[in-house]
């Protein structure tokens, strides 16, 4: 099912700037027996985002009456939640005014294999590099060319997922997923001010760690101390975590804190 | 008028990957008297941009019926013809073999004052700074959230153009233009290796500069450099090509290279 500006639909106007320009943000999360899990936290980076492209967002009474629409025909989802500036003339300038296009739809939640969640992925390092642009930086907005090419570097299926550096050799993230790494009591998970996606699991693993008496450090990690961490996880809040198994010559088999953040992200929260 | 995959159609699927991703590429080009002038090259970076994103290019003669469509309809336009990944499933990955979405449009020609064409345009700089990707640098992509925002920083109509830097202070270009600087004989446009769109409107100049004798320097330019050039040039394929008469405290009254570059560009090629 899909929704637009609240009406069943499965098309958008070809005048949309989401479609010309990318002009727009979204977030993805699933839903279980109909509920989302940390629904504000979503809402509340959504509004961010929307903030930070001067994008007027949609009340949280306007998303929940959508999403109620969805999950009542798909309470087992992964939901998809869209805005874009909207239909515009041709050329980068907007009307601050425009009607903006709502989007939620639901999509099937995917199958991995499901050793991947008990024992652990398998990843690469993709050759595609993350932009510097500050004023990007952290936002899910809908240029997403690079993770595209990133992930169209391999078809095999061994791979769970790729990670991908910036130019300085710093990890930034997965292809689709937020990186933390756990070395001697420690976790750290990379600055996201100059490139990549800041995800609400992301955040809730930091409040988790944070809430534990962890010490969390937010800065750069250089791929070599990624390899020389205790142990590495994986995020987003589709997948919930998956802990790094083999990249490269390295196996990690050490999982104390993955079990722990497993357990954290099942729990509901409002 | 809008044709999508050659029918008229208004609308597109809300699962294509450029409404999702940006996963596509564009040209804009105008239209006078149905004729398309320099089509061979708007077709050839067309192609070489698909190819840049691992598209399959259309046949240029599905292009051509398209357009001959378009132009029947609407003789003097200005036309956006964009390539799509397709319709796809929700994700990153996609199939190499999956049907690509061809849209060509037909929209009116901007009425710029005429003052501009004539006696030059006034410019700024914009505060958004185009980020450095090597692996889609010149290519015309549907990511063009920084140019969206850098045209955002505007809205007094005194100001035809916004140029943009890197985050080395080299001028790239304007939001929607190439550009050229003129001095002591010499003429330079920006490197687009880093970032950029490289437009068959700076393609045709650097080829008659070229032609002319007058030496070339494809190279990075800095602010000050083109502050004090003799003449600064921007280009489009919608424009054409505009003189730049004032930015910041400089004013240039010179203007050798656009009127030789200008009646240049109205010669027909195929």
């Amino acid at each position: 099912m899909v929704l637009v500006n609240g009406v069943e639909c499965d098309s958008v106007n070809v005048h949309d700037r989401a479609l010309h320009y990318g002009d727009g943000v979204f977030r993805t999360f699933r839903a279980d027996n109909g509920v989302v899990n940390a629904w504000s936290r979503q809402f509340a980076k959504f509004k961010d985002d929307c903030e930070r492209l001067a994008l007027p967002s949609p009340e949280k009474s306007t998303l929940e009456a959508d999403l109620a629409k969805v999950l009542a025909a798909h309470p087992d989802t992964v939901v998809k939640m869209m805005l874009t500036r909207g239909i515009g003339k041709r050329g980068y300038s907007f009307d601050p005014t425009m009607q903006t296009t709502r989007i939620v739809m639901a999509s099937p939640i995917p199958q991995y294999p499901a050793g991947w969640a008990e024992q652990g992925v398998k990843v690469r390092v993709c050759d595609v590099k993350l932009a510097s642009q500050p004023r990007l930086a952290g936002v899910k907005h809908l240029n997403r060319l690079e993770n595209v090419l990133a992930r169209s570097e391999w078809q095999e299926s061994e791979f769970a997922e790729g990670l991908m550096l910036d130019f300085n050799g710093n990890v930034i993230a997965g292809t689709m997923t937020n990186l933390f790494i756990a070395a001697r009591g420690v976790v750290a998970t990379p600055d996201l001010s100059r490139c990549g996606v800041a995800g609400v699991t992301r955040e809730r693993i930091l409040d988790f760690a944070r809430s534990q008496g962890i010490p969390v450090e937010v800065r750069d990690i250089a791929l070599d101390e990624l390899l020389n961490a205790d142990e590495v996880l994986l995020a987003n809040s589709v997948i919930g975590v998956w802990r790094v198994r083999e990249l490269r010559d390295k196996r990690w088999n050490e999982a104390r804190f993955t079990p722990a953040v497993k357990s954290k992200l099942c729990e509901h929260e409002s």
